[in-house]
């Protein structure tokens, strides 16, 4: 398996150095492998913090700049950052307002996270914690007690940045947060398992007539190895899925998101079926991204992630952001 | 070869349907498949027109919005749009200031451009063209007498776009298009082939040591079939051919361009390097992109682009931009 790295061992801090060079609104430390925004926050601002294993990307640097994350700390690729360095963001991404962790549901991640923010607490940085888990595909699965963190996350950091940027206090950014985390779900088929660079080879086998139904982002394994079907089909599975567990209604909020490898304009003809579908079901597509948000290396399929928005969720939705990833509205 | 599609025949209005979807800052115009501004160009302003064969997404239809462009043609996957098609899309874009094409340099796309530019000057609507050709890696090659438009031609749709935001005229807004395709060169290094739904095959073969030196973005041959290297050695390689056509100096805009199936994480780290072998030739990386911008489907690889830059030029590129998929400064 061809990849455009210069080894396995340098491929996160390669990044980031790519990272630095492209985004000057950003501070990025290569040996610590922290990414915050240049300059810091700003002064009593509650402070976000977020983080978890490489190989995600645009998630979670790419979402640090005005209106959402302060700091993101990303460990080697599917692999947790560790608590020294989650400690050293929640530092940076600290304006004496206290600083909330966006944690992916994650063992590693989740024991990473906590012992940072005890550290933190140590230090007179009031930390509050919430934990992504909308993925609606499997209970538990393989590093994770209870359903996985995906991509709400990347939905749960948006809004949750506005709500900071617009000068909510901490219990009221991690209320709003625990909100979004708790009205979305997502689904995901593979079409093709992706790569870890250090592995060499996909990281499981699907034959050519195979997909991966309720895929994690690391390639953990779903409910089931279904047959590859038309996109349609797929589609429907996915939101079949979720409207079982969380029936969808009202105004929503839709992701429909690529894992690395799949191309854009496949992506769109999906978002269009998603719509069809949602609309059939008599909810009505509010706001939307199409595109490459929490990826997977080079895994090919899709996600799908919807939230029921509200008139507060989405007004903070259409607050503006700027990041790299994410921008718009300055 | 698994698709996310419904069908080969399809993947184009599919893609149109959500793009339409995705985006109500864009009237899709799907059974003639044009894109174009909602609500049509601003009177008096100078109309730009893009297009050529889908798969390329985010390019064309991506890029229409405010400082960028009025309309986009899309034809099938790797095929001309049809001079009605651009006709219309021209008509669309026509404010009464004239209206620019921007022309990939392939024989199709030039040809068919050029019947639709006569079709709209019997409308009395003036047409200048201008065709991109910013490929360094070959001379003529499988569509093309000359060499390929392929990554540059972001950079003159957006700058020219500027420049009509700006209230130049039609022949100023040329102008400046074409100086920008001057100062301009790109290189691209596929590692794996892409696959057209209708063929379900990847366009070529490639060995696991493989690359193609110099790929076109519908995958055609470039330079030479080359020994998969550490992407170091694959960037000094892309920029050495660059930097042999038009030394590279002064203050470049810089585009690390993936082919659609290449991770985030690893464009990052190719634009580390190429920002290091930039600085060691004494330039400076003033301006940059990093990401999927112009695709060939599901290929993996990289594109480089360089422009350089002058100081109207950049405040061009600096000028607010709000499309799909470039947005910054409103």
């Amino acid at each position: 398996m061809k990849k455009l790295i210069n080894s396995p061992d340098t491929v996160v801090t390669d990044a980031l150095r790519g990272l630095a060079a492209a985004h000057p609104s950003l501070e990025v430390d290569v040996e610590n492998r922290v990414i915050s925004l240049a300059g810091g926050p700003r002064q009593g601002k509650v402070g976000l913090v977020s983080g978890g294993g490489s190989g995600h990307e645009p998630l979670h640097g790419g979402y640090v700049g005005y209106g959402m994350l302060d700091a993101a700390a990303p460990g080697e690729v599917y692999t947790s950052p560790v608590p020294d360095q989650i400690l050293l963001a929640t530092q940076r991404a600290d304006a004496g307002a206290g600083v909330l962790h966006i944690v992916k549901n994650y063992t590693g991640d989740v024991l990473n996270f906590r012992m940072a923010a005890e550290l933190a607490e140590d230090e007179d940085i009031r930390v509050v914690s919430v934990v992504t888990n909308d993925d609606a595909a499997v209970e538990d699965s393989t590093y994770t007690a209870g359903r996985r963190g995906v991509g709400g996350t990347v939905f749960v950091e948006k809004i949750a940045g506005a709500a900071a940027e617009g000068g909510a206090d901490l219990d009221a950014v991690a209320a709003v947060a625990t909100r979004v985390n708790e009205r979305t779900r997502s689904f995901a088929i593979a079409l093709h398992a992706g790569t870890v660079p250090a592995a060499g080879k996909p990281g499981f086998a699907l034959e050519e007539n195979e997909v991966e139904l309720g895929v994690g982002i690391h390639g953990e394994p779903g409910r089931e190895r279904g047959s590859m079907a038309p996109m349609n089909e797929l589609i429907a599975y996915a939101l079949d899925v979720i409207h079982a567990d969380l029936p969808v209604s009202g105004n929503l909020l839709v992701m429909l998101n690529g894992q690395g490898a799949t191309p854009l304009i496949e992506l769109y003809g999906a978002f269009a079926e998603a719509t069809a579908w949602i609309e059939g079901h008599g909810a009505t597509v509010a706001r939307s991204l199409v595109g490459n948000y929490i990826t997977s290396l080079d895994q090919s399929g899709f996600s799908v992630t919807l939230t029921q928005l509200d008139d507060e969720l989405l007004r903070l939705w259409d607050a503006p952001v700027s990041t790299p990833a994410l921008r718009w509205g300055r």
